[in-house]
């Protein structure tokens, strides 16, 4: 039998909501497939702040590395929004995700059939959509160095950072995205701001190198500005995405919009090895906290992506994922994609029925 | 008799298709308020790389500061995609930016009632959008130094730059944005990055002091991945949106979706005195080049914005956005915004119905 140590981490607002329902259907698609889970809850964010003082426990990093994979809710809370950026929630993610140095981060954008009503876009611009953004997430302009404050000739004060790649940040990376467009669809997209970044003109360089390495895979670029406003045109064009750190942010939320709910997506942040993180992309979302109405299907499928790309367990990734789409045949909705005919249910009604489903 | 000199840029591509007609637009409504216009065409671009080897010619930006205003039509071309950045077609638009220190970008996205049906997002969500996207143009990421090209310790090629604001910089933008909100509905939305970087953090805190001195303005933030999802989902909830240089660059391009077509929509790019710079958003579009079937109202608009912010001919202004709107009225499209029902016409033959209109 084998055996496997699940990293939960929950952390503020609805990841208490949306997790325990992944763990659930994580635990339940595993023993149907024979295999053995253990699961390890640890602080971070808000919670370990107030439990001893910062963001990220070192104990809790410890224990994330000897684990198989990480199961993430979400971190941050309007009441530490003014400390400063290593007492903040979220620098809990940026250090975990340096920690594990997991640089490949993974977030794919489907548009089930079921679904295609709640699409913030025009239902026949949204039917079909199936892309996968696939951003850096340990370099670039969130991680780079120098950055700080300083004061200026003029006595001014200024706050400024670092916009960089270097060949083999992107070659990493690229590898990553070439090798999954492969088995996609052949369609590798690569976004970045070749005409002004000297990290995009390097980065756009060393693309356009490695496709020759893949000649089954159709490479294309984008700038920034034509990519989102492509999202929202023609989205079915994209097969997979690849991109930075800062414009796959930007991207990735904005692809949202394509099924029409956060609370729909999941996505995975991988490293060369070592476990990997799995979260919904939603976050704490402090207005929705406490009242059982958030979509746990993010956080469900997140756990889909921990049995297939942390655990190569594709069975019980299936399973998951066939529960979903079923729960959705069946009917139910929570208040994110509800649309007149269907049920709404709440976010702990909604994981008993993925159960069901399973 | 009131007399003005406008230098007129077309520069590359359908800018040679859709200035003319702006210069039409410009000249009748200007001499219907017995205003005297004279105009100075001046190369930029491709065509100045062309001519003299340099995509902004020394001789063009003195003629340009020494005019009244800039009407410019767009710059590049695949031909020079592969030159160094310094003699590539856009870096002209760059020069010139810093040249004419026109560090306020507005870009206005206005729903029409009768271009609704163009929208690619939902018409109930686009219907009645008006909205101000005020974009800083001459610092933060697109101009702070250092940037280039190095080798690092692992003897690996970096692309580098910074993203940086000071305290001047901003408070230079916020006072535009604050003023001009102050004349609109009063609310102003500040989009930065300040969970991660440390440009925005001072961005955010600068506005936030600014804030006090302007009671009578609505002041909110967000983040630049909210931003792009609401202007989405929810685009009526804005009025004036401040921003820096790079994500003024994606959100305008990407609120171009809410009309529906890049070929509507003007911007101005202003400094605190000399002339400013007015040109449609839509670029070169080498693809469209020729065929006479752009939509020439964005460069028509941005000729009306030239008379109201470049000018202070606010009569002459409305006159032109009147016709624009009379002649969609009359039914005419171009091919970017037709719809079933209306009359399907050129840019030239669009260029003659707004001169009637006028
Ligand atoms: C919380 C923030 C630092 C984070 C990011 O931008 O990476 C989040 O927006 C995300 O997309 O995972
Ligand atoms: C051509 C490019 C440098 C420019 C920019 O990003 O400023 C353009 O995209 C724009 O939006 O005016």
């Amino acid at each position: 039998k084998k055996r496997y140590t699940i990293a939960v981490l929950p952390g503020d607002g609805v990841g208490n909501e949306v997790i325990p329902v992944a763990v659930d259907a994580l635990r339940l698609a595993a023993s149907l497939e024979g295999l053995d889970l253990s699961f390890e809850e640890l602080p971070i964010g808000g919670v370990a702040l107030d439990l001893v003082g910062v963001p990220l426990p070192e104990e809790t990093l410890t224990r994330a590395k000897q684990s198989d994979a990480l199961l993430l809710g979400a971190v941050g809370w309007p009441k530490w929004d003014n400390n400063p950026k290593h007492l903040k929630p979220i620098t809990a993610l940026l250090q975990l995700r340096a920690g594990l140095q997991v640089f490949a981060n993974l977030r794919p954008i489907t548009v089930l059939p079921q679904l295609v009503d709640s699409t913030y876009l025009r239902k026949d611009t949204a039917e079909g959509v199936d892309l996968l953004i696939i951003r850096e997430l340990t370099g670039g302009i969130y991680n780079a160095l120098p950055r700080g404050f300083t004061t200026n000739e003029q006595g001014d004060e200024v706050g400024f950072c670092t916009e960089s790649y270097s060949a083999s940040e992107v070659d990493h990376i690229a590898r990553v995205a070439f090798d999954i467009a492969k088995q996609r669809r052949g369609k590798l997209c690569s976004v970045d701001k070749a005409t002004v970044l000297e990290g995009s003109m390097l980065w756009r360089k060393r693309v356009t190198a490695m496709a020759s390495e893949y000649p089954e895979v159709e490479v294309s670029h984008l700038l920034i500005d034509t990519a989102a406003m492509d999202l929202v045109r023609h989205p079915r064009q994209f097969d997979t995405i690849l991109t930075g750190v800062m414009f796959g942010d930007i991207l990735s939320d904005l692809a949202a919009m394509i099924p029409g709910s956060v609370g729909l997506l999941p996505s995975a942040a991988l490293g060369d090895s070592g476990p990997g993180i799995f979260e919904p992309v939603h976050g704490s979302a402090p207005k929705h906290y406490g009242k059982d109405t958030v979509n746990p299907m993010a956080a469900v499928l997140s756990a889909a992506m921990l049995l297939r790309y942390g655990l190569k367990e594709e069975n019980a990734a299936n399973r998951i994922e066939k529960a979903v789409s079923d729960v959705l045949d069946r009917g139910f909705r929570t208040r994110d994609i509800h649309t007149p005919g269907t049920t709404l249910v709440g976010c702990k009604r909604m994981g008993e029925e993925i159960l069901r489903s399973l």
